[in-house]
Protein backbone atom coordinates (compact mmCIF):
# COMPACT_ATOMS: atom_id res chain seq x y z
CA UNK A 1 0.00 0.00 0.00
CA UNK A 2 1.38 3.52 -0.99
CA UNK A 3 1.51 6.11 1.38
CA UNK A 4 -0.99 8.06 -0.24
CA UNK A 5 -3.30 4.65 0.30
CA UNK A 6 -2.51 4.20 3.71
CA UNK A 7 -3.86 7.86 4.12
CA UNK A 8 -7.05 7.56 2.30
CA UNK A 9 -7.55 3.80 4.39
CA UNK A 10 -7.26 6.40 7.26
CA UNK A 11 -9.73 8.62 6.63
CA UNK A 12 -7.97 10.59 3.57
CA UNK A 13 -6.97 13.19 7.24
CA UNK A 14 -4.61 11.14 9.53
CA UNK A 15 -1.16 10.90 8.27
CA UNK A 16 0.58 7.90 8.70
CA UNK A 17 2.15 7.41 11.72
CA UNK A 18 5.22 5.16 13.08
CA UNK A 19 4.42 3.56 15.95
CA UNK A 20 6.67 2.60 19.34
CA UNK A 21 5.39 -1.26 19.94
CA UNK A 22 6.76 -3.49 23.42
CA UNK A 23 5.93 -6.86 23.41
CA UNK A 24 7.07 -7.76 27.06
CA UNK A 25 6.21 -10.43 29.51
CA UNK A 26 7.75 -13.65 31.01
CA UNK A 27 5.72 -15.70 28.10
CA UNK A 28 7.20 -16.67 24.68
CA UNK A 29 6.16 -15.21 21.80
CA UNK A 30 7.92 -11.69 22.57
CA UNK A 31 10.84 -12.12 19.76
CA UNK A 32 8.56 -14.47 17.34
CA UNK A 33 5.66 -11.53 17.04
CA UNK A 34 8.44 -8.82 16.71
CA UNK A 35 9.74 -11.09 13.86
CA UNK A 36 6.44 -12.02 12.45
CA UNK A 37 5.76 -8.42 11.46
CA UNK A 38 9.20 -8.28 9.95
CA UNK A 39 8.32 -10.90 7.72
CA UNK A 40 5.03 -9.35 6.86
CA UNK A 41 6.86 -5.93 7.02
CA UNK A 42 9.25 -7.15 4.56
CA UNK A 43 6.11 -8.87 2.16
CA UNK A 44 4.95 -5.26 1.94
CA UNK A 45 8.62 -4.34 0.29
CA UNK A 46 9.43 -2.63 3.60
CA UNK A 47 13.27 -1.72 4.74
CA UNK A 48 13.26 -3.45 7.64
CA UNK A 49 16.06 -5.17 10.54
CA UNK A 50 16.55 -6.43 13.81
CA UNK A 51 19.35 -5.61 16.60
CA UNK A 52 19.70 -8.39 19.04
CA UNK A 53 20.58 -7.80 22.51
CA UNK A 54 21.13 -10.95 23.28
CA UNK A 55 24.46 -12.53 22.18
CA UNK A 56 23.71 -15.24 19.47
CA UNK A 57 22.98 -18.47 20.26
CA UNK A 58 21.54 -21.88 18.89
CA UNK A 59 18.42 -20.16 20.27
CA UNK A 60 18.18 -17.94 17.28
CA UNK A 61 19.79 -20.42 14.72
CA UNK A 62 16.22 -21.19 13.13
CA UNK A 63 15.08 -17.04 12.14
CA UNK A 64 18.65 -15.98 11.73
CA UNK A 65 18.97 -18.01 9.02
CA UNK A 66 15.65 -17.60 8.06
CA UNK A 67 16.07 -14.08 7.63
CA UNK A 68 19.51 -14.69 5.55
CA UNK A 69 17.87 -16.42 2.87
CA UNK A 70 15.57 -13.56 2.55
CA UNK A 71 17.96 -10.98 3.08
CA UNK A 72 16.24 -9.52 6.00
CA UNK A 73 19.29 -7.99 8.08
CA UNK A 74 19.63 -9.12 11.67
CA UNK A 75 22.53 -7.78 13.48
CA UNK A 76 23.97 -9.39 16.48
CA UNK A 77 25.37 -6.99 19.17
CA UNK A 78 26.72 -9.52 21.24
CA UNK A 79 25.92 -8.52 24.47
CA UNK A 80 23.26 -9.07 26.21
CA UNK A 81 23.49 -11.79 28.70
CA UNK A 82 27.01 -11.93 28.87
CA UNK A 83 27.08 -8.38 30.42
CA UNK A 84 27.42 -9.95 34.03
CA UNK A 85 30.91 -9.19 33.87
CA UNK A 86 30.55 -7.64 38.11
CA UNK A 87 31.49 -4.24 36.56
CA UNK A 88 28.89 -1.72 36.77
CA UNK A 89 30.78 0.82 34.71
CA UNK A 90 31.69 -1.87 31.54
CA UNK A 91 28.22 -2.64 31.49
CA UNK A 92 27.49 1.00 31.07
CA UNK A 93 29.88 1.67 28.83
CA UNK A 94 29.11 -1.60 26.79
CA UNK A 95 25.44 -0.94 26.56
CA UNK A 96 26.23 2.85 25.44
CA UNK A 97 27.87 1.59 22.79
CA UNK A 98 24.85 -1.00 21.86
CA UNK A 99 22.63 1.77 22.26
CA UNK A 100 24.76 3.95 19.56
CA UNK A 101 24.41 1.32 16.89
CA UNK A 102 20.50 1.62 17.17
CA UNK A 103 20.81 5.16 17.34
CA UNK A 104 22.40 4.97 14.14
CA UNK A 105 20.08 2.61 12.44
CA UNK A 106 17.01 4.08 13.72
CA UNK A 107 17.94 8.00 12.69
CA UNK A 108 19.22 7.04 9.00
CA UNK A 109 15.86 7.02 7.95
CA UNK A 110 16.33 4.08 6.19
CA UNK A 111 14.33 1.91 7.69
CA UNK A 112 10.47 1.49 8.15
CA UNK A 113 10.60 -1.22 10.93
CA UNK A 114 13.82 -1.77 13.34
CA UNK A 115 13.29 -4.26 16.30
CA UNK A 116 15.62 -3.85 19.48
CA UNK A 117 15.46 -7.34 20.24
CA UNK A 118 16.10 -8.28 23.96
CA UNK A 119 16.31 -4.26 24.68
CA UNK A 120 14.73 -3.73 27.57
CA UNK A 121 17.21 -5.44 29.81
CA UNK A 122 19.46 -3.01 29.57
CA UNK A 123 17.16 -0.63 30.56
CA UNK A 124 15.55 -2.85 33.26
CA UNK A 125 19.25 -2.86 35.12
CA UNK A 126 19.91 1.06 34.30
CA UNK A 127 22.69 0.75 32.36
CA UNK A 128 20.96 3.50 29.82
CA UNK A 129 18.40 5.78 30.97
CA UNK A 130 15.13 5.28 29.85
CA UNK A 131 14.05 8.90 29.67
CA UNK A 132 17.06 9.26 27.24
CA UNK A 133 15.60 6.46 25.03
CA UNK A 134 12.21 7.55 25.07
CA UNK A 135 13.72 11.29 23.93
CA UNK A 136 15.15 9.48 21.03
CA UNK A 137 12.38 7.71 19.85
CA UNK A 138 10.39 10.82 20.38
CA UNK A 139 12.95 12.49 17.60
CA UNK A 140 13.23 10.00 15.49
CA UNK A 141 12.59 9.53 11.63
CA UNK A 142 8.75 9.51 11.09
CA UNK A 143 8.71 6.92 8.98
CA UNK A 144 10.58 4.41 11.19
CA UNK A 145 8.32 2.22 13.74
CA UNK A 146 10.32 0.86 16.40
CA UNK A 147 9.25 -2.54 18.19
CA UNK A 148 11.35 -2.80 21.42
CA UNK A 149 11.37 -6.72 23.22
CA UNK A 150 11.70 -8.46 26.76
CA UNK A 151 10.70 -9.17 29.89
CA UNK A 152 9.90 -6.32 32.65
CA UNK A 153 9.63 -3.10 30.22
CA UNK A 154 10.15 -0.45 32.24
CA UNK A 155 7.21 1.80 32.97
CA UNK A 156 8.35 5.07 31.14
CA UNK A 157 8.77 3.03 27.82
CA UNK A 158 5.53 1.98 28.42
CA UNK A 159 4.08 5.07 29.05
CA UNK A 160 5.82 6.42 25.93
CA UNK A 161 4.58 3.42 23.56
CA UNK A 162 1.55 3.41 21.37
CA UNK A 163 1.04 -0.67 21.25
CA UNK A 164 2.17 -2.59 24.53
CA UNK A 165 1.50 -6.70 24.84
CA UNK A 166 2.01 -8.36 27.31
CA UNK A 167 2.84 -12.37 26.69
CA UNK A 168 1.99 -14.24 29.71
CA UNK A 169 3.00 -17.71 30.50
CA UNK A 170 0.34 -20.14 30.72
CA UNK A 171 1.99 -22.78 30.40
CA UNK A 172 4.93 -24.52 29.30
CA UNK A 173 6.71 -27.41 28.61
CA UNK A 174 9.46 -27.49 31.20
CA UNK A 175 6.97 -27.74 33.98
CA UNK A 176 6.04 -30.79 32.13
CA UNK A 177 10.22 -31.55 31.82
CA UNK A 178 10.27 -31.38 28.30
CA UNK A 179 13.12 -29.86 26.40
CA UNK A 180 13.12 -26.89 23.71
CA UNK A 181 12.15 -28.08 20.56
CA UNK A 182 13.99 -27.08 17.42
CA UNK A 183 12.40 -25.23 15.15
CA UNK A 184 8.94 -24.64 17.38
CA UNK A 185 10.90 -22.99 20.29
CA UNK A 186 14.25 -21.73 18.45
CA UNK B 1 18.99 -30.57 12.44
CA UNK B 2 18.40 -33.87 12.35
CA UNK B 3 16.02 -36.10 14.14
CA UNK B 4 18.80 -37.42 15.46
CA UNK B 5 20.66 -34.24 16.26
CA UNK B 6 17.89 -33.05 17.53
CA UNK B 7 17.51 -36.07 19.85
CA UNK B 8 20.93 -35.90 20.92
CA UNK B 9 20.80 -31.94 22.19
CA UNK B 10 17.69 -33.15 24.05
CA UNK B 11 20.15 -35.45 26.47
CA UNK B 12 20.01 -38.08 23.79
CA UNK B 13 17.29 -40.15 25.61
CA UNK B 14 14.66 -38.09 25.09
CA UNK B 15 12.86 -38.22 21.34
CA UNK B 16 11.81 -35.17 19.45
CA UNK B 17 8.03 -34.35 20.71
CA UNK B 18 5.65 -32.39 18.52
CA UNK B 19 4.23 -29.81 20.60
CA UNK B 20 0.56 -28.34 20.66
CA UNK B 21 0.77 -24.24 21.22
CA UNK B 22 -2.16 -22.36 21.96
CA UNK B 23 -1.79 -18.31 21.43
CA UNK B 24 -4.88 -17.01 23.06
CA UNK B 25 -5.80 -13.68 25.18
CA UNK B 26 -7.09 -10.48 23.57
CA UNK B 27 -3.60 -8.58 22.67
CA UNK B 28 -1.96 -8.48 19.33
CA UNK B 29 0.78 -10.74 18.54
CA UNK B 30 -1.42 -14.23 18.62
CA UNK B 31 -1.26 -14.49 14.59
CA UNK B 32 2.06 -12.62 14.37
CA UNK B 33 3.77 -15.16 16.98
CA UNK B 34 2.76 -17.80 14.94
CA UNK B 35 3.69 -16.58 11.84
CA UNK B 36 7.40 -15.91 13.27
CA UNK B 37 7.66 -19.77 14.34
CA UNK B 38 6.72 -20.43 10.69
CA UNK B 39 9.59 -18.46 9.10
CA UNK B 40 12.09 -19.56 11.90
CA UNK B 41 10.74 -23.59 11.01
CA UNK B 42 11.17 -22.47 7.35
CA UNK B 43 15.06 -21.69 8.07
CA UNK B 44 15.15 -24.78 9.15
CA UNK B 45 14.08 -25.90 6.22
CA UNK B 46 11.34 -27.25 8.12
CA UNK B 47 8.16 -28.67 5.84
CA UNK B 48 5.18 -25.60 7.08
CA UNK B 49 1.99 -24.25 6.53
CA UNK B 50 -1.05 -21.67 7.83
CA UNK B 51 -4.84 -22.56 7.51
CA UNK B 52 -6.83 -19.43 8.44
CA UNK B 53 -10.32 -19.54 9.67
CA UNK B 54 -10.86 -15.98 9.12
CA UNK B 55 -11.53 -14.69 5.76
CA UNK B 56 -8.54 -13.41 3.82
CA UNK B 57 -8.62 -9.68 3.74
CA UNK B 58 -5.99 -6.55 4.07
CA UNK B 59 -5.48 -7.78 7.66
CA UNK B 60 -3.27 -10.62 5.92
CA UNK B 61 -1.96 -8.89 2.89
CA UNK B 62 1.60 -8.29 4.33
CA UNK B 63 2.14 -11.89 5.78
CA UNK B 64 0.47 -13.85 2.81
CA UNK B 65 2.12 -11.82 0.32
CA UNK B 66 5.86 -12.35 2.28
CA UNK B 67 4.71 -16.43 2.43
CA UNK B 68 3.75 -16.65 -0.93
CA UNK B 69 7.56 -15.08 -1.71
CA UNK B 70 9.48 -17.67 -0.07
CA UNK B 71 7.02 -20.55 -0.58
CA UNK B 72 4.93 -20.84 2.84
CA UNK B 73 1.89 -22.52 2.21
CA UNK B 74 -0.93 -20.62 3.42
CA UNK B 75 -4.39 -21.50 2.99
CA UNK B 76 -7.26 -19.00 3.32
CA UNK B 77 -10.23 -21.41 4.46
CA UNK B 78 -12.93 -18.26 3.69
CA UNK B 79 -14.97 -18.86 6.88
CA UNK B 80 -14.42 -17.20 10.27
CA UNK B 81 -16.05 -14.12 10.73
CA UNK B 82 -18.26 -14.61 7.76
CA UNK B 83 -20.12 -17.52 9.26
CA UNK B 84 -22.51 -15.37 11.22
CA UNK B 85 -25.51 -16.54 9.03
CA UNK B 86 -27.50 -16.88 11.93
CA UNK B 87 -27.96 -20.33 11.15
CA UNK B 88 -26.18 -22.62 13.43
CA UNK B 89 -26.87 -25.50 11.59
CA UNK B 90 -24.81 -24.03 8.43
CA UNK B 91 -22.28 -22.60 10.55
CA UNK B 92 -21.41 -26.22 11.95
CA UNK B 93 -21.44 -27.87 8.65
CA UNK B 94 -18.95 -25.18 7.79
CA UNK B 95 -16.89 -25.46 10.84
CA UNK B 96 -16.92 -29.56 10.19
CA UNK B 97 -16.23 -28.50 6.42
CA UNK B 98 -12.88 -26.88 7.73
CA UNK B 99 -11.66 -29.09 10.32
CA UNK B 100 -12.05 -31.99 7.45
CA UNK B 101 -9.42 -29.97 5.55
CA UNK B 102 -7.50 -29.54 8.53
CA UNK B 103 -7.49 -32.92 9.72
CA UNK B 104 -6.01 -33.41 6.58
CA UNK B 105 -3.46 -31.62 5.92
CA UNK B 106 -2.06 -32.71 9.84
CA UNK B 107 -3.14 -36.16 9.20
CA UNK B 108 -1.37 -36.52 6.05
CA UNK B 109 2.01 -36.56 8.21
CA UNK B 110 3.87 -34.40 5.39
CA UNK B 111 4.24 -31.75 7.75
CA UNK B 112 6.16 -30.38 10.69
CA UNK B 113 4.46 -26.91 11.65
CA UNK B 114 0.56 -26.50 11.01
CA UNK B 115 -0.84 -23.31 12.32
CA UNK B 116 -4.76 -23.03 12.61
CA UNK B 117 -5.25 -19.58 12.64
CA UNK B 118 -7.90 -18.29 14.70
CA UNK B 119 -9.16 -21.91 15.20
CA UNK B 120 -10.42 -21.30 18.84
CA UNK B 121 -13.65 -19.49 17.19
CA UNK B 122 -15.47 -22.34 15.63
CA UNK B 123 -15.03 -24.24 19.01
CA UNK B 124 -16.15 -20.87 21.17
CA UNK B 125 -19.12 -20.90 19.36
CA UNK B 126 -19.15 -24.89 19.73
CA UNK B 127 -19.41 -25.81 16.50
CA UNK B 128 -17.03 -27.96 16.73
CA UNK B 129 -16.75 -30.32 19.55
CA UNK B 130 -13.42 -29.63 21.82
CA UNK B 131 -12.94 -33.00 22.95
CA UNK B 132 -12.93 -34.24 19.08
CA UNK B 133 -10.19 -32.21 18.62
CA UNK B 134 -7.70 -32.97 21.02
CA UNK B 135 -8.48 -36.28 20.86
CA UNK B 136 -7.59 -35.86 16.96
CA UNK B 137 -4.62 -33.95 17.98
CA UNK B 138 -3.49 -37.24 20.70
CA UNK B 139 -3.42 -39.35 17.44
CA UNK B 140 -2.22 -37.30 14.95
CA UNK B 141 1.60 -38.07 13.47
CA UNK B 142 4.52 -37.48 16.20
CA UNK B 143 6.13 -35.29 13.72
CA UNK B 144 3.74 -32.42 13.70
CA UNK B 145 3.94 -29.53 15.62
CA UNK B 146 0.06 -27.51 15.74
CA UNK B 147 -0.21 -24.14 16.91
CA UNK B 148 -4.01 -22.70 17.43
CA UNK B 149 -4.33 -19.21 17.46
CA UNK B 150 -7.51 -16.74 18.35
CA UNK B 151 -8.68 -15.19 21.51
CA UNK B 152 -10.81 -17.48 24.54
CA UNK B 153 -9.24 -20.82 23.64
CA UNK B 154 -11.63 -23.28 25.11
CA UNK B 155 -10.16 -24.90 28.71
CA UNK B 156 -10.14 -28.58 27.60
CA UNK B 157 -7.97 -27.40 24.45
CA UNK B 158 -5.54 -25.02 27.13
CA UNK B 159 -5.55 -28.50 29.22
CA UNK B 160 -4.09 -30.42 26.45
CA UNK B 161 -1.75 -28.07 25.08
CA UNK B 162 1.64 -28.10 26.06
CA UNK B 163 2.60 -24.50 25.87
CA UNK B 164 -0.05 -22.07 26.48
CA UNK B 165 0.67 -18.06 25.87
CA UNK B 166 -1.44 -15.78 27.03
CA UNK B 167 -1.40 -12.56 24.85
CA UNK B 168 -2.38 -9.66 27.19
CA UNK B 169 -3.35 -6.03 25.58
CA UNK B 170 -1.92 -3.42 28.02
CA UNK B 171 -1.91 -0.57 25.48
CA UNK B 172 -3.28 -0.33 21.95
CA UNK B 173 -3.04 2.49 19.57
CA UNK B 174 -7.20 2.15 19.02
CA UNK B 175 -7.59 3.88 22.61
CA UNK B 176 -5.75 6.91 21.01
CA UNK B 177 -7.30 7.21 17.68
CA UNK B 178 -5.07 6.23 15.66
CA UNK B 179 -6.30 3.99 12.61
CA UNK B 180 -3.96 0.36 12.13
CA UNK B 181 -0.80 1.21 10.57
CA UNK B 182 -0.09 -1.30 7.29
CA UNK B 183 3.39 -3.27 7.37
CA UNK B 184 3.01 -3.76 11.70
CA UNK B 185 -0.17 -4.33 12.27
CA UNK B 186 -1.69 -6.24 8.80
Amino acid sequence: MSEAAATSAAGGKQPRKALVVVNTGNGKGKTTAALGVLFRAWGRGYNVCMLQFIKSTTSNYGETRAAKNIGIEMISLGGGFTWLSKDIEKDKALARELWDRCREKIGSGEYDVVVLDEFTYPLAYEWLPVAEVVEFLKQRPARTHVIITGRDAPQALIDYADLVTEMREVKHPFQQGLKAQPGIEF
